[in-house]
């Protein structure tokens, strides 16, 4: 089979997975649910077919193993996620699980093992939409799982527990599902970028070179309401003026700081009428860098902004730190390694961070992560509307077949 | 007695009709409740008290007449309206219809009759909160009452002609309870600013020149939406950071324009997540000026402004006009001669418009119109936290009665 055959099935594949779904005229596929469990049997179904051993965890994980020719070979985890978000695109989380899914099966094609195994996973709960606490099936994996969160139910009433139970875990055994690092080379994951990086520079794929910090504040300003028609511009105290000129100044700040975004995603006003001067709005601001310094430093010079403004506009401002999250760094060897397969055919390397968390954030406290994006059209992702070149697809297929021959080469650490 | 026992009285007034109410804990007496037909039959004895013959029109505005010496005379109108917004304060209305029963009063007190009759009007409905519809009652008295809005039914699915009929009303009778303008020399009113002006200069009353013309808008601005993480900020079209530049171009705009006040007073966001670029904003848009020409061309210049940020940010801008009302001017001899009357006391006359709406705009279509504003706390309206001072209602009494003079002295029409 060509290269191009193998990009072909995955779309395919896409195709399938993407019509198993909990509704039926939109893609949603939430943690322990059985249109998950539906898409974890098709794919078990495909790792068989490539020579692979199939297994399910105790928490749904879906693992494909690939043996390696040498006994006592190290393990290189593969893979992505198979749930997906509600109403979602066909590519994210799939595309990674079958691109690593069709290497192997090249491998297979061609009789070969590697001089070590390759485990392709499809993490159960990569999004959380469904329990509102995302990377239950890497933190199982990693060790990491809180068992208070068995407890959680989700609208229904349903608990973690019962879900994972219903699809064919095992709650009481997550801790002993717990994979040790010991014997494991890394975990490298082909995602769509879900932003419009790599299209915006015409470039099918990038090596990812850290997974961003993020903060998350819930800001308050409290100005006077008054009467739209009679309290003059100049003994206002607006709330809304004043959150609109820190808007602009987030906007500005991340303009000119290469690699930071800042987002204010909602705002409100109260007494919100089109007759009343906003006594009081709200906003949210979304901050990520890939380094963690240039984050916080930039989070201070923000706040500080939004005391100034509040202080020139006579408003009370209430800033309050809703969620935070370091930066992750890729490892370097990996993702050396997959520089050097993307240059080998004939594309410049861009190195991007990634906005979005991923698995690879709860899996590298086991073991060293890499992950290579794949261009996505417009940088549209959570949409049904995502898309991806099947000719993009065939160069994430060479590129992670390229990475597996450069890892196999010597001098390695698995012949050490 | 003195001056400062009419404003005692009027307080007190205030006070015991803001306990007059629809609902236990809050100020609210809607058109054509219970609590206001309570409120009027109390102002009604208050007239009969100072001499005046009480009727109720077919719509409920309650009428005080205080006759002239002087056979076929002509007669001024005064008053304000006894309704209220929910939840209101105790002032807006009321104090206009007590201080023009002070200054009756006192002339009844002192046996003194004037060359005109006066009628002091407490309208029905200014605030026009149950039908959604204000001014009801004064457009009865103008004749330009528009009989379709008797079939309107309130939230309880009373109809307008219903709800006249059990206030003991008559909604066959509202054409033929129109006033011709022929007899009447032109319409007063005492008013809450509403705003705080009065309050910045000093001041205890202000002579209104006109009631602002108001332009209301629906805008929307369509970016693109993208996830917080993964678009870079040189790659957006955040409709929210389109929608900030415009709140302040409009702010700053109306900073630089004496008399504009424009206010955005609505904001949404779309999709409104916190981790989602807002691909969609919706604001409204209030701009009011007593001279139209200025406020239309301050609406074309936020129009032409709204338009470049949207070009700049590649967003598209819908703009739709919600409301349009004209200025109105205030009648000049009427004010002229409240301003006389506030500089026979020894304060400076200051000159403001209304920004909010009144009775008057009704009636000036049937007589000249002119209104004393009188400072409250805070230019806080709509509100219990409504607040007038003592001291400023009696120097409101003071100045409406010596207009009563000035327009007594000959010459005058009247004497013509």
């Amino acid at each position: 089979m060509t290269n191009d055959t193998y990009a072909h099935t995955v779309m395919q594949r896409c195709d399938a997975l993407g019509g198993i779904s909990e509704e039926p005229d939109r893609l949603t596929r939430r943690f322990a649910t059985a249109a998950l469990r539906q898409a974890s049997a098709v794919v078990a179904e495909w790792m068989r077919a490539a020579g692979m051993t199939v297994r399910q965890d105790a928490v749904g994980n879906l693992i494909g193993r690939y043996e390696s020719d040498r006994p006592g070979a190290k393990t290189l985890l593969l893979g992505s996620h198979l749930d997906s978000v509600v109403d979602a695109g066909k590519y994210d989380g799939p595309l990674g699980v079958l691109v690593a899914l069709a290497c192997v099966q090249r491998l297979h094609d061609q009789g070969r093992r590697l001089p070590f195994a390759i485990e392709v996973f499809g993490f159960a709960d990569e999004e959380g939409v469904r329990y509102h606490t995302a990377y239950l099936g890497s933190q199982v994996v990693a060790g990491t799982f809180d068992p208070s969160i068995l407890e959680l139910a989700d609208v229904d009433g349903v608990t973690v527990a019962e879900a994972i139970r219903a699809s064919g875990g095992d709650p009481t055994q997550l801790a002993a599902a717990r994979r040790s690092g010991d014997d494991l080379l890394g975990y490298v994951e082909v995602h769509i970028e879900q932003g419009p990086v790599l299209e915006s520079r015409g470039l099918p794929v990038g090596v990812v070179s850290a997974i961003a910090g993020q903060s998350r504040f819930a800001i308050r300003l409290d100005g006077v309401a008054g009467h739209a028609g009679t309290v003059p511009m100049e003994l206002r105290r607006d709330a809304l003026c004043a959150a609109a000129e820190f808007i602009l100044a987030a906007e500005a700040l991340a303009r000119g700081a290469p690699g930071l975004v800042a987002t204010v995603g909602q705002i409100g006003a109260g007494p919100g009428a089109s007759n009343v001067i906003p006594g009081m709005a709200t906003l949210s601001l979304d901050v990520r860098h890939q380094n963690d310094g240039r984050r916080e430093m930039a989070i201070d010079r923000l706040r500080e902004g939004a005391r100034q403004i509040a202080k020139a506009r006579h408003v009370e401002l209430e800033w309050q730190s809703v969620q935070e999250s370091r930066a992750l760094a890729c490892d370097p060897r990996l993702a050396g390694l997959l520089t050097q397969a993307v240059e080998s055919l004939g594309y410049p390397a861009l190195s991007l961070p990634s906005g979005a968390g991923h698995d690879g954030v709860t899996l590298s406290g086991l073991t060293p992560i890499a992950m290579l994006f794949v261009r996505c059209k417009g940088g549209v992702s959570h949409n049904p509307a995502e898309s991806v070149d099947k000719a993009d697809v065939a160069v994430a297929i060479e590129v992670l077949g390229r990475f597996l021959e450069l890892l196999a080469q010597p001098p390695n650490e698995f012949d050490a």
